[in-house]
C-alpha cells in the first residue's frame, strides 16, 4: 500500500513527483490560531533549495511555497492546511536510459516489482524532490512547539568527521555544508569537489538536537517518542540508520557508564550528569535535549558505470546523467530538522490528549 | 497517548505489566484458515523465557500462552486472536527502593513526568516483559509468511565482535547467547558472568536476516519497509539504534562502493553483485535478504550504586536489587525476530491489498 | 481485513467468541489517574446481562469482569487497561443444524463467503454476546468525561411506540424493557411475550441522549461527532439504522421548522430554543443535548422455520434452536450507552490534543 | 481533532474552503495500471456542479479537476493522487452578517466554540463546497471496482416521496432532481421552486443502490461495511440519518417478515427471496444489492429571519443572503454515490488483504 500520510494527531500527507506539475503536502489536526504565512516557511524551503552551491544539484527550483486551505485573515483556522510547490525546472529527457534499465541503489527495480511499472522521470515519486514538502509541513510543525529549539548539521561527510572541539553552531549556516565545523567545512569543499569530479559521491551523517523539549513527551510502546523519530528519519530518502543517544556505542558500554546520573535541579526538575539517552528513557522524553544522529548513503545517481539488467533482463551498464547532489545528506539537514519539528509537535498534541 | 498497537493491516495490540496477574496480545487481521494452536508458538517464548541460564534473570516464567480466540477447529477464523500469558514469579517486595527514587536509565522519571504517578514493580509497563507479547504475537506472523526465513543472533557484546569467518547458523541454538560464532560465544561466557558478578551489565548488537522476501513489499514514503522496521525495533525496550544493511557505515562509502550491481539471473529475476542496501531500496524490498541490526543498551538496573534524586526531589543514590538480565540484548534475540516477522506479515497482506 | 478497533486516541479493541474460553476489552489511551476497578464497571454489565427475565435469552452468564492491566493502586496508570469475562454458560450441542446450514438475516453465509469457513457455535464472533466487551469498555470510558450524563432507552419495540407524555426516566429502571413510559413497558410485556411464545421476534427503537457535552466536540469532516456516532452504532449487532436529531423526519420539514433559534442564555453561553440538530451543527457539539436513534431489527434466530441453503448448496430450511432473546434490541439499551460514552470521550482527548 | 481523511487502505484526504482559492483532495492507496485522466473524473463533478438549473445554488463553479501526481502515461502508478479544483466564483462580500451572528443550524456557533474563530466566508470548511472533492475521489474509487455499478437518486423532496411503481432509471438523469419518477419530478418542480420563492428550504431522501458487490467484503465489527457506510454517510453535510436495507422500518417487523430466504441460485451462489438486510449482514456483504437511504436536512441557508445571537452574545435575528441550493439532497445525489464507491472500493481492497 502507498501509505503517503505520517502522524498520529498531527499528521501530513504529501503527494507529488519529480518531474510532475507540482508538489505538495497537506498538514491535518493543527491547532487553530496560529499564525502563518508563506514567509513562515519559505526560510526552511531555502536551506533545502536545490543550485545553491556547486555542492548540489544543479536544476534550478525556486521552491516557491503557496498556501491554498487552512489559514484566514493570517490564522490558521484548525482545518487542513494544503502547501503546493509548483516544480520548474523539469527536463524529463535526461531520463531516457533510466527508462529502460535499472540504477543499482535506486528504487527502480523494486517499483517495477510493485507496481509493473514506474514514472522514471528523475525518479518520480521515489525522488529526494519529495523532502520539500516534508520541509514546507516541518514549519507548520515547529509553530505548534515553539518551546522547542531544533538544530541540525552535518557531522562527517565520506568518513571525515568534525571535531567536536571546534563545534560553532552559529558557523552551521555560514558554510554551503551544514557544517558546525569550519575545518571539517574546507576539509569537505576539497573531498565533496573531487567526488563531484569523478563522477562519485559521499555518504553523510546528520546529528539534530531539540532542546526545550519537556518531561513526559511520547508513550511506552508503540509510539514510543523514539520509535517516532526512527520511523521518521528511516522515511527519508537515503537514509540507512538512526541512533538514539549513544546508539551503538551504547552498546559497547557497561551499565554504570551508560547511566545518567540525576541530581536536584533548579525548578523542581532533575538536573542529569549525562545525556548517553538523548532524551528519550522508555519511550518518554526527560527533559533532556533529545539527540539522534543519521546515516545517509552517497547518492547513488553516479557517472561511474555499474553493472545493471535493462527492464527486459539483459545485462547492462548504466550511467546516470542528469542532475544530482553529489552528497545527498547536505540536504538532509532542514529535512531532518523537519520531521524531528513533526515528530515532537504530534507527540505533544498526543500527550495533550491524554494527560491534559 | 499510550498507543499500545502496532500494524497497518494485521495488527496487534498488547496488554499487561510486569507484575500484574497476567499479559498478552491481540493480534487482529490474520488472514483466515491457517493452522494454529499454542504448539506453534510456545517454542519461540521458550527461546525467549527467562531462568534458563545464569546470563538472563533468574526470574521463573513458565511462561505458557494460551490461545483464548480466534482460532476454530485449529484453524485461524480471521477474527482477533487474543493471547494470554500468565505471571507466576512476581516478587513486588523487591522494589521498595524504586518506588521512592528514580532509576537512571530506567522510565522511572519520563513515567512519573508523564502520567503523575506509576506502576514501579518490575517497571510495570516499561518491563521488557511486554516482549514476551510481541514474541507471541510474531508466532503467528510467521504463519502469514511461510515463504520467509528469519534468522537474528547477537553479534557482539560489549563491543566484543562475532568474527564472520567463524559463523555458523548451527551454533546459535547451541550456547545461551545466540551467538553463530563458538568461539565469541566461549569469550561471553566471561565476560557476561564478570559483569554479572560485578553487578555491572552489558550493551550488545542483534542482527537479523529475512530471506525468501519477494521483491516488491513496503512502499515509497511512510509505509517504507525500512521505516516500518526502524519503528518496530526501535519500539523494543532499551534499543537505541537500528540499521538497514550497511547502515552508519554506507555514510563512509563512495557511491560506486556502495552499489549493489545487478546481473540476469535465475527465473528472470535479477541476481544482485552485493547488499549493501540491505535489501530494500526506496522503501521496497528488491528480493535480496532484509538485513537489520539493532543496538541494545546495556541493561540500566545495576548493583553498583547512582547517583539520583527521590521523588521529593532529595538528592539519593539507587541500587537495582530485584532479577535482571546482565546483558539484555541476549534475549533480545527472539524479540527481534518476532517484530521482523510482524513488519513483513503486515507488508505483504499491504502489498497484496493495493497490488492484488 | 478483520478491525476489531474502535476510536482515535481513547481506542479499544474486542476480542472472544460466543463460546470461546472468554471474552474481553482492551482500552488504550485512557488518561492516567482514574480512580478504577471491578466496581465501577459491573452494574453496567449487569444490566446488559442474558438471563434476567423471560423477554431476554436464558443463556446464565454471570458477566464478572476482570481488569487485568492498566490499573495500579486503585487508579488507571495510562497504559491499555485488559479487561475479561469468562465464557460460562456455553451449550455448543444447540449448534449442529447451524453448521450446515445458513441462518437467514445471520452472518453465517458472509462468513464463510469470506472465510471460507466459520465458528458456528453460536455466532461465534458474530454473536451479540461481543457487546458486553463494549459495555464493560463504556464503563471505562464514562470516567472521561464525568461531565457527561448518558441516558438510554427503548422507544419502540415491533413499532409499538412510547407516548413521550408518559416519559419517566426514573421508570427505565423499573422493568425489564428500559421502557420510560410503563404503559408501553405493560404492552411490550403482552407483545414482546406473545412473539417468544410465537417463536418469532420483534425489533426495537432504542433512543440515547448524552448531556452536559459542551460546544466544540467534534471536527468538520470524516471525524464529525455524528459520522463517529453513526459509526459506532452502526457497527452494533442488529442495527439497521441511526438518526441524529430529528434523523429522517428533517427531510420532510422546511428550513425554518427546522431551525434551532438561538438568544441569549446564561454564563454567555446561548441557550437554543429547540433542538432539531440533536446537539450537533457540522460534526461539532453545540453544548445541547446529543439525541440519536437506533434501529435495532428484529432478532433472526427464530422458530418459524425459514427457507434456506445448506453449505452444500442444496435447499433446506432452517429452525434456530439454542437461547435467544426475542427482541435483541432490549438489551442494546446498555451497549448503545456504551457506545454514547466511547464516542465522546474519544472526541474529548481528540478536542483537547488539537486545541488544548 | 481535524481528521480530513476517510479510508483505511483506499485513503483519501480533503482541503479546501469555499472561498479559498482552490480545493482538493489526494487519494492514497490506490492500486497501480489503472488508466486514468480527468475525463474519468469530470462527467461526476459536472453531475454535482452548481448552477445548471434554478434549483440549485447560482454560485458559477467550473469545477475543472486538474490531476498533479499519481498519473504517468495515462495510468495510476499507485503513488498518490492530487486532485485540484480551483474556485473561480467566490463573492466573500456576501458574508458581512455571517461574521457577525451565528446562523442556527450551520456549523458557525459550534466553529467559534472550538476553535475561537472561523473562516466565515461562505461556510469555509463546512461549505458543502468541500463535497466537490469527494465526487473527484469517487470518480478514482469507481476505477478500483468495475465490477459494481452504483445508482443513486432522490426518493423523497420536503416529504413528498416518489411513487416505486414509476420507477424508471432512465429518468434519473432526464430532470434536475434526480429523480427516477417522472411524476414526483413534476411536483417537486413546484414544491421546490416555492420553498425557493418564499426564501425557505426542504430536506430530501436520497437511496443508494450498488450492485455487483460479491459476497465477503466488510468485516465483523469495526470495519462493517454498514459501520463505514453509516460513517461516511453521515459525514456529508446536512445529513441527519442512515440507514440500511429496511432501516428504521425493521424495527417494526417480526423475524419472520424481516428474513431474507434463501434457496439454491445459479453458479452455487444462493438465490435470495428477499432484501431487507440491504445486502449486508454481520457486517459483511452478502452478494445482494447493498441499498442504503440518506436524510437530508433542509438547507440551513435560508431567506427567512430566525433567532440568533451575535459573536458578543448579543440578541439578533439573521437572514443568510449569497447563493444557496433551496434543497441541498439533489446535489448530493452525486456525493453519496461518491462515498458508496469509496468504502467499497477500500472494502475490496481490505478483503484482499485479509483473504487473498
Amino acid at each position: 500500500m502507498s501509505f503517503n500520510t505520517f502522524g498520529r494527531v498531527l499528521r501530513f500527507s504529501t503527494w507529488g513527483e519529480s518531474h510532475g506539475p507540482a508538489i505538495g503536502a497537506v498538514v491535518d489536526g493543527c491547532p487553530p490560531g496560529l499564525s502563518l504565512n508563506e514567509r513562515d516557511i519559505q526560510p526552511f524551503l531555502d536551506k533545502r533549495r536545490p543550485g545553491t552551491s556547486k555542492f548540489t544539484t544543479q536544476r534550478q527550483e525556486p521552491d516557491q511555497v503557496r498556501i491554498l486551505s487552512g489559514v484566514f485573515e493570517g490564522k490558521t483556522t484548525g482545518t487542513p492546511i494544503s502547501l503546493m510547490i509548483e516544480n520548474v525546472d523539469q527536463r524529463s529527457k535526461d531520463y531516457g536510459d533510466v527508462a529502460k534499465a535499472y540504477r543499482p541503489g535506486h528504487a527502480d527495480y523494486a517499483y517495477d516489482a510493485k507496481y509493473g511499472f514506474r514514472d522514471y522521470r528523475g525518479g518520480g515519486r521515489s525522488s529526494a524532490r519529495e523532502t520539500a514538502s516534508r520541509v514546507a509541513a516541518g514549519a507548520v510543525a515547529r509553530l505548534v512547539i515553539p518551546e522547542v529549539s531544533i538544530l541540525a548539521y552535518v557531522s562527517a561527510i565520506g568518513g571525515d568527521a568534525i571535531d567536536m572541539d571546534h563545534f560553532d553552531a552559529d558557523e552551521i549556516g555560514k558554510n554551503p555544508f551544514f557544517s558546525p565545523d569550519s575545518w571539517a567545512a574546507a576539509r569537505w569543499e576539497k573531498s565533496v569537489d573531487a567526488a563531484r569530479k569523478d563522477g562519485s559521491s559521499l555518504g553523510a551523517v546528520v546529528e539534530c538536537v531539540a532542546t526545550g523539549v519537556p518531561a513526559g513527551w511520547g508513550a511506552p510502546l508503540y509510539a514510543k517518542l523514539d520509535s517516532e523519530l526512527a520511523s521518521a528519519m528511516m522515511s527519508i530518502n537515503a537514509v540507512k540508520g538512526v541512533e538514539i543517544g549513544d546508539g551503538f556505542a551504547a552498546a559497547s558500554l557497561r551499565g554504570e557508564q551508560n547511566a545518567d546520573p540525576m541530581r536536584p535541579g533548579e525548578n523542581g526538575s532533575p538536573e542529569f550528569l549525562a545525556n548517553h539517552a538523548g532524551g528519550v528513557a522508555g519511550g518518554i522524553s526527560t527533559g533532556q535535549p533529545v539527540r539522534i544522529r543519521v546515516a545517509f548513503k552517497p547518492t547513488s545517481s553516479i557517472l561511474i558505470p555499474v553493472d545493471t539488467i535493462t527492464r527486459e533482463g539483459e545485462t547492462s551498464e548504466i550511467v546516470t546523467k542528469g542532475r544530482h547532489d553529489p552528497c545527498v545528506g547536505i540536504r538532509g539537514v532542514p529535512v531532518v530538522e523537519a520531521m524531528m519539528a513533526l515528530v515532537l509537535a504530534d507527540q505533544k498534541l498526543l500527550h495533550r490528549a491524554q494527560c491534559g
